[in-house]
């Protein structure tokens, strides 16, 4: 890379093994309140100072569903993805008025609709919480440690909370950070009046649909506007980024503020080789099947079709990142390059008594621990991980049935999906007016009851408990055409009537959650107890170890916590051939060929001749992310919004694991393809004038 | 294992890692004319002679399809299993007459109807030819090497033909073994009128269906019956196995003769990884997608289930071996395991001067081939290897547009799969009576022109090509909608009428596998230039190697051609829990539950009480077998037979890399069913008759 600099080459020369020394290029997802500011300056000319850092920390939103955001006006506007805002979009559209498919605009305020499951969080305090948990667990293995751990982070997060004046409106995580080397406690503020503002035609936001999805040139508005309401007003950030008119050119600096959902940089070669040979195959191969079944399912009818578009999406978004990773892992030199890591890691530990007494039986913890993970994975996922039951109802069912049993216990002991911190967001999903689709739940239930009776076996004791002598469709129909779980209100009467209620209910899938509770959640006690509490515990110490021998200015994998990328403009080399970093909206025209997924709506067909069609539409970056900134807006030093996050190209698919600057690119829809698009073809004008304020 | 003998502990103590060493338990799938005779008759104390062998050669039979079978009457009935007819018995139902479900029985032998697709292959002579082969290639490496290989292939069977006085009822084929290090020229008696006689309904043949499949206790009639006729007569074959009355019994001595398709046991580790990281995950995918799309497809009706269910079965089948597979080659120590016995190989070639001057490159020059191949695969699966046109209809274009170019040319000179050797099997394919169904085929050419798109990216110029701005399913609506190909007569005018028909046609079938026919070539002209002229010759030096380090008196790899396997009746031990060898039709009636797949069909219900219910049904040996010994009989000494091959357990699927003779079992149907069956329940008194004679 063209760009490394001195510092860079002082601390490969120090240690050739860390994550920071293999920072070549842009690499790093960043904490905020750990910025190298100093190579920034170093390399682009500007230093991002704490005051910068802070703006940026509050301007920037997650949403708590996976993806992330930016407030974008000072009356509560959030710029973030179509593709994240779909399941509302379909949320909130009728078979009789499709606004996945045709769009939807607010005209007044008034127009704004609530979407029934989005939830915004605005990071605004971190506190370093180590030293809580580690004497929390000091001396500790195994369950005695694993429930110290989850222990000690429900009561922090309560103790957050109750601190607030408003507890609700707040949500407070411990956030393990370097696998355990350090603990964060993370307070938001938290917003569930989430509105959808606007958003384009599905066949543009997602123009090229799958084929070209993680690739480039692309030629994409995958945008949505959605706003904040607080109290039935909107409300007025204390932050936000305003849109620049004047976008960037090649070469320029760029920030990526958001919330990357996960990366294995860290992982040990034993978890690396659970994710290459059992896990990620695996996942693949059930992505596939649903894949087919519900390519086909769509062929049913328009309506079918509506319904299962964002679950198509989802699925076919999450396999092919997943083949990508799956790629890298088997493809040299990726495995060679983490053994050598290891060994020299190892060898590290091995020579320091110290270090060698804390952390020198830890590979072997965890790869024993791995071993009996593959064991336990299949009843564990099936019946725990709810993968033998997907449906929408079946998960309500399970939330009634768990909630009523976990609720009165002491927050320090119950399941962490029930913890204080998290209940606002179970019960906005509970209480979600979102439609279900009987005829979509019948398939997928199926399916998975399918999948139940393939994997565990047709004589298995939990196969024969759930299907009895019936086939998984008789059971699938049975159960979705017989619960009422639809109704709103009942799920609040269950809610609210606690065990009582739930243990007196016939609803038919209420009583399947019942059923199925004991034996899952013995399989989930041996999960934790054998394989997460050595796993978390042995990470925890090689990850000290780890900070020991290499220092500790890096950047942790990522965790769907707030990070900072820096990066510049640039495309790169595909097989010898220059890849430009921009679209414009010329080439959308040009590629358009009238058939899905390369169909233009009609609104920007009729709008071509208004448009100015060298303005740039998407554009790349060397920014390091992963799935989770979609809708991450990419920043420039004024911090104005000149780009959005939507994708990553293929060769960034491998980024779970590593950082190939020469390849590795963000996708972003540029900003002023925003204000062109929705003055010229939406009319919106309104909006682009409240987005560059 | 209990048996292990002297003659192998001798072995084990010379050479620990030949294949030969590793045989414990009863492995191997040995050849007819290097069957381990001693070693048989010290475990077992039967010595199968000369003229024991030479009989069972005569009576064995293949299904060129990909089965086994044999003959089981002086009147030319074939016994083989429902499985392997399954396609003939759909090819010969329709809508309203459907004798999948069903069942058929012939009452009379005019009432026996010919199977459009089937060709029976009986196995008269074996001629070593190796010196042949080694003399036409002697000093060649790369192209050279290999057009001189098919080149002396293709001469050795046509002279073998020719020599016959009827060349039209008989086939040559020249067949590697152990890699090369050995060829052989096979002479077959070829029959292709081949009627159905008798199959039950596809409830009993595959009770317990995808569930059930490699698994045990199992409790399947998968069978079926087959005559060859010639001249229009029944043929009368000069040997076949009567049906054995008394069975067999825990402990007794078992043979199993049949085509093994292939085994991968001799491998180098570069192959196996490319197995593992390659090849096995990408075809596991496909074949999970589809399965999911055919699974959706079949509740489009009654009729779309009918001609969809032996191509779902297929597929089923597959993805559940390759699997079994792709588990043995993730799971620990297989790989370990591999990686010893290639070093210890490497030391000892190393270590002999003229060994390491022949082979010394050969692991390093396999590697690098492979390489190439990960880097072309693609577009030589899609458009070489037909995986971009999956439909029946695009198959028979092709074989018309290839057939044009191919046959005017010399037989040496033409792609294999237009030898003379190979033609009456190809035509037999082309001018087939069976059915085609568009709707299916539009889905299954949608799905692969989808995926061409998807792998080969939608701006790369093939694809572009073929598609066009269409949409794949536009694309495959318009070829299934417009193709005449359905047609058998236009076939047989097109096949005949060479270049200047098919050149003149305007069938858009026809105009697509001509559009693509360069690219296709090219492709496939790199494939085998540079991937399989130098793994052939390398695996071919390495084979020699490893016969002169560890010796001969091993089997080898399995690659469809006959072979011996013996065993005994044994069960297993699961998980601590000991598997019985044997089941009963009692068994099967409390196994059913009246819903699919663990349905009995009615006759079998109505005949309960008069069956003896507790007549063995099926049974598992420890014989060596794979995929492609489907219907071989399973004999006693007396050469009759007292079993039927459908299956494998699921620890035999490991078994393409290794035997485990401890849990590797093969799964039978027992003979004392098959008479008890067709007597009872059938009313086919006269086939069981016909059988027992």
């Amino acid at each position: 890379m063209r760009h490394r600099l001195p510092l860079l080459a002082c601390l490969l020369a120090l240690s050739p093994l860390t994550a920071a020394a293999r920072a070549y290029g842009d690499e790093g997802m960043w904490l905020l309140n750990q910025f190298p500011s100093e190579t920034v300056k170093q390399r682009y000319g500007f230093d991002p100072d704490q005051k910068w850092l802070h703006h940026v920390q509050l301007g920037s939103v997650r949403l708590a569903g996976g993806c992330s955001g930016s407030f974008v006006s000072k009356d509560g506007l959030i710029l973030t993805n179509h593709h994240c805002a779909h399941a509302c979009i379909e949320q909130l559209s009728t078979p009789t008025d499709d606004r996945v498919k045709a769009g939807f605009l607010a005209k007044t305020r008034a127009d704004e609709v609530r979407c029934p499951e989005i939830e915004i969080n605005d990071l605004t305090d971190i506190q370093d919480v180590t030293a809580d948990v580690q004497k929390a667990t000091a001396g500790l293995t195994g369950k005695p440690y694993n429930d110290a751990r989850k222990a000690i982070s429900a009561h922090l997060e309560k103790a957050c909370a109750d601190a607030d004046p408003k507890p609700d409106r707040v949500r407070c995580d411990v956030v393990t950070l370097f696998h355990g080397a350090r603990y964060d406690l993370y307070k938001y503020r938290r917003y569930q009046d989430v509105r959808l503002v606007f958003a384009p035609e599905l066949g543009e936001a997602f123009f090229g649909g799958d084929p070209d999805n993680f690739n480039f040139p692309r030629f994409d508005l995958d945008m949505s506007l959605l706003r904040v309401y607080q109290d039935g007003q909107p409300l007025h950030p204390s932050d936000h980024f305003p849109l620049s008119k004047r976008g960037t050119k090649e070469g320029d600096l760029t920030f990526v503020s958001g919330h990357p959902g996960g990366t294995d940089r860290q992982l040990t070669l034993a978890q690396l080789l659970y994710l290459r040979d059992v896990a990620q195959p695996d996942r693949l191969l059930q992505l596939a099947e649903i894949r087919g079944l519900i390519t086909e399912y769509q062929l049913r009818g328009p309506e079918e079709k509506r319904h299962s578009t964002d679950l198509l999406f989802a699925i076919e978004n999450s396999f092919k990142a997943i083949r990508g990773r799956q790629v890298a892992l088997t493809t040299p030199p990726l495995m060679a390059d983490k053994t050598a890591e290891e060994a020299e890691l190892k060898a590290r530990i091995a020579k320091d008594p110290k270090l060698s007494a804390k952390a020198g039986s830890s590979f072997e913890a965890i790869e024993k621990a791995l071993a009996r993970q593959r064991q336990i994975r299949i009843p564990y996922s099936y019946e725990e991980g709810g993968r033998g039951f997907q449906s929408t109802f079946f998960g309500l069912a399970r939330t009634l049935v768990r909630g009523a049993a976990e609720r009165p216990k002491p927050n320090d002991t119950r399941f962490p999906e029930f913890r204080d911190s998290v209940l606002p967001q179970v019960s906005q999903r509970l209480f979600s007016s979102a439609p279900i689709f009987p005829e979509l739940e019948i398939e997928t239930l199926t399916y998975s009851l399918t999948k139940l009776r393939e994997e565990l076996g047709a004589d298995d004791a939990f196969v024969r408990k759930v299907l009895g002598k019936k086939s998984p469709r008789t059971l699938a129909k049975e159960l979705v055409n017989g619960t009422k779980l639809a109704d709103v209100g009942l799920r609040k009467t269950l809610w609210e009537g606690g065990s009582k209620a739930v243990d007196a209910s016939q609803d038919p899938m209420i009583a399947l959650a019942r059923l199925i509770d004991d034996d899952a959640r013995k399989i989930r006690k041996v999960y934790e107890d054998e394989v997460e509490a050595v796993v978390k515990k042995n990470e925890e110490l090689l990850a000290q170890a780890r900070a020991e021998v290499f220092g500790t200015k890096t950047y942790p994998d990522a965790t769907f916590t707030l990070r900072l990328s820096y990066g510049k403009v640039q495309g790169w080399n595909e097989n010898g051939n220059p890849v430009a970093p921009y679209t414009t909206f010329g080439g959308a025209f040009d590629r358009a060929t009238g058939e899905p997924p390369f169909d233009l709506p009609p609104t920007w067909l009729a709008a071509e001749k208004k448009l100015k069609l060298d303005t740039p539409l998407d554009f790349v970056t060397t920014n390091d992310i992963i799935g989770g900134n979609s809708g991450s807006p990419v920043i420039n030093q004024k911090a104005e919004v000149v780009g959005l996050i939507f994708d990553g190209n293929i060769h960034s698919l491998g980024g779970d694991f590593g950082f190939d600057g020469t390849s590795n690119r963000a996708v972003a829809v540029d900003s002023r393809a925003i204000l062109e698009a929705l003055s010229k073809i939406y009319g919106a004008e309104y909006l682009a004038k409240e987005l560059s304020q």
